[in-house]
């Protein structure tokens, strides 16, 4: 027993907590954004600056950049939320049948209860019909389907089943650089060895097998790889993938036994001409029961994206394909110990999945609304590419697909050496933050190659926003180059 | 590389997962309820049984019972869905203000945006003025609280704080047993050592400090001890523990330098006469400074539990009270990799912590339905006491809080004896689910003192079906003792 005369120290302190989550970097909400908040308080007291309000271009939330959220989904919710809405006369036929069906599938008929942790059945069939739907026919099963708290909590999920061994045997990871920062802060929560690979930024960036072999021949040396995680459409790289780079992929997670995490959580965000979304799934399936009955794929897809950008209900699903049922049955236990995922995610999802369909009331204006979002988001990407193609020190690869743009900037030596400990493109970003109240993610958050520097902006806000921000990184660029020539 | 003539085998098998996952059991969900599922299908299929409905007594799931929301609750939720409801006069102005409040609190004015990774800053203020409250005027900080999805995620988030250590350095924490698996599971998963203290069944499940010491004594000897979790109300074991008691716990953490857990997600849920539901935060402070100004408390709220038991919506809190300030920055960095919890459970916590007040035009309406609520659910809870006190072989203590009853039950040497490889109450509930379709959780999910026997039952079933499962439990527990005598 301690006596009561020694200075009490904390029992939790920087160095008696889980080293391993002391170790997690997460540039997405890390340093920039504080800071932009800090601004935010400075403002709203007063404080003058050279703008009047900052600008959150860092992170993919559409409604928080002001995109209106899709009628008939706010309707379907609605409803769920306070059936008593059912007996109302402004509803929609179309959106008391979709919240009917829901509520049917809830237990009670409340979406107050607890889901089966697996999800409501009801919406894993209609996932299942959706993923049959878009991959032209080819089989989905709903007994593969697991509904998850956005797609964040159904990829750190599939990486804690996977991650085990020690030392040599420790399991490793292989995931794209640049990358989305989730995939190395759930590896190095969960001590799994990150294996990066290179996206190939003067071929658009493109996946080259060549790259993945030499990295997978590399990491061979000091741990066991078991995993291969892309990213289509990329972020925070903007690329579409071709079926045949998909092809190559499957080929080679055949080849060297790995487990496909396929994560598409961008699926609907394409919009480069001759650019089309393949999903893994369905090219897997293509290539023949030599590959579809033997490959292991955990594909994943979230309601935070695409035209809906429905963030905050934190929806999500997996579809896993050739899971072994042992395995499977094991990924249901752990799933159950967190009860259910929100059932108005789920809820959200079963829409997302089952939208109004030729003849129905809402058909319309569901397709008006979903059709101008995004217009709107192709028409912003070609906008932002041209911009930034024009600024000096600046390339810019087209943005293709998903939300995000990420130009390789010049940072001049004599700036590189000014930066101190940090890295060079955060103090970029933090030098525009104060000058213009822009908030962009530095390229060091997401991994970049040796010597090169970038920065992440989403390419949502409204587009005469847009202009303006695109207008002042350019300015501030100019003068940035002129200061440290 | 692999050659293909080599028969593929998965990559992820039950021997080359993740085996701490493997290890974790969570008998809540477990084959009880896989069974329960399956007698259902068999019923929807025409097969004839000795009942004709699944009656769910396992899961602490007020709706699916069959409890209605709370009018006031789901009418801000429709606001928040669907504003264009606040033109609608069938909504009462009180709900429009509080969803115009959290709109204003949301980016965009949208609940589809993400929110701050520790949750929107009004609803952690209105959370702090409900704990104010609460706590008869004790200070609370809204920079001390943290929204989760369900407390599950708070309570595993904690967790994962403070495990960490090898061998005898390895992170103990102390639960008490019967427990709620949670616990136990997510102990498995992050490899923590399991530190089990006993309630004392034969004092109505009190908490013993003498036990505590016995425990930690024994566990110094192995791990490192450095967490005590308490469940108050308790779960399964319904015990709603004294003043006296929260601060013999109180002071034992702060000589034996433990940080505490205290789970009291069902603080509403009071039934017996003299009881009283004290928060550990209040304990602590009035305990003065020399404990309120170094015990480590962290403790757990949910939208889940209490009268409104809004299961599916995944809304929680956690306040941390005297957390080192650089540990509170890890913990907000670990909870941003997720982005944020969902957004409509937040929601629904501030409806919580702020409801109808007098004066305004719901609080008639909202106050009628929760003592509704909470008087049925006592009634419920002395009808089930009295009626298993009157089963033969059955103990029973008084539920004085939460939802549960956990029984005790004399299972014969014969029966146990031919259980085989299954705990012998795991047999009996099986028997009891396949004779009378109703489903419990056997005693050894929970824990309970070698050579004793329990199940838990919820209380939550209506009045009448509640009445219809204690009959049918006492007819199914003669006819047990029968077979086996
Ligand atoms: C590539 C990618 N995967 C997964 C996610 C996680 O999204 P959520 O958890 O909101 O579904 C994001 C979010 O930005 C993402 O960009
Ligand atoms: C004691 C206790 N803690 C925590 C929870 C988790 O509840 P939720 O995650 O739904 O908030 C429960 C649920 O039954 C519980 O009984």
């Amino acid at each position: 027993m301690q006596t009561n005369n020694v200075a009490q120290v904390n029992v939790l302190t920087l160095e008696t907590m889980n080293q391993n989550v002391r170790q997690v970097e997460y540039a997405v909400r890390g340093p920039m954004v504080l800071r932009a908040v800090q601004i935010e308080e400075e403002l709203k007291k007063g404080v003058k600056k050279p703008f009047t309000e900052v600008i959150k271009a860092n992170v993919g939330d559409a409604h928080a950049m002001g995109q209106k959220p899709i009628t008939f989904i706010r309707q379907v919710l609605a409803l769920c939320a306070y059936p008593a809405l059912l007996e109302d006369d402004k509803f929609p036929e179309d959106a008391k049948l979709r919240a009917r069906r829901i509520l049917d599938g809830c237990g009670g008929q409340s979406i107050g209860a607890y889901s089966a942790s697996q999800g409501i059945e009801c919406i894993r069939k209609d996932v299942a019909s959706y993923i049959e739907k878009r991959d032209g026919g080819i089989p989905s099963n709903h007994e593969n389907i697991y509904l998850s708290t956005g797609a964040s909590d159904a990829i750190v999920t599939m990486l804690k089943l996977l991650i085990c061994g020690e030392g040599r045997t420790r399991t490793g990871v292989m995931i794209s650089i640049p990358q989305y920062p989730l995939y190395s802060a759930a590896l190095t929560e969960l001590q799994g060895v990150q294996i990066n690979y290179y996206l190939d930024e003067d071929k658009c960036w493109g996946l080259d097998v060549g790259e993945l072999r030499r990295s997978l021949t590399a990491a061979r040396e000091h741990c066991n790889p078991r995993a291969l995680c892309i990213i289509n459409p990329g972020n925070p790289t903007g690329q579409v993938q071709s079926r045949q780079c998909i092809e190559d992929v499957i080929r080679f997670a055949k080849e060297e036994g790995l487990l496909l995490m396929a994560d598409e959580v961008y699926q609907d965000n394409v919009y480069a001409e001759g650019c089309v979304f393949h999903s893994f799934k369905k090219v897997l399936f293509e290539m023949g029961p030599e590959f579809s009955s033997v490959v292991e794929l955990v594909s994943f897809h979230s309601t935070s994206k695409c035209y809906m950008g429905e963030c905050g209900f934190r929806g999500g699903y997996m579809e896993v394909v050739n899971l072994d049922p042992e395995v499977k049955a094991q990924l249901t236990k752990l799933v159950s110990v967190r009860l259910c995922s929100p059932v108005s995610g789920q809820a959200l999802m079963d829409v997302v999945v089952n939208p109004p369909q030729p003849g129905e009331p809402s058909y319309a204006t569901f397709t008006k609304e979903r059709a101008a979002v995004l217009a709107d988001l192709a028409e912003k990407a070609k906008l932002t590419e041209e911009s930034f193609n024009n600024v000096p020190g600046f390339h810019c690869n087209p943005v293709q697909g998903a939300m995000y743009t990420f130009p390789r900037i010049t940072i001049p030596q004599k700036a590189i050496d000014q930066a101190a400990g940090q890295a060079p493109d955060q103090m970029y970003c933090m030098k525009l933050l104060e000058t213009t109240g822009i908030c962009l993610v530095p390229g060091s958050g997401f991994g970049q190659r040796e010597g090169t520097f970038h920065f992440r902006m989403t390419i949502l806000p409204p587009k005469e926003k847009l202009k303006y921000v695109l207008e002042k990184i350019a300015e501030f660029n100019a003068q940035f180059l002129q200061d440290y020539s």
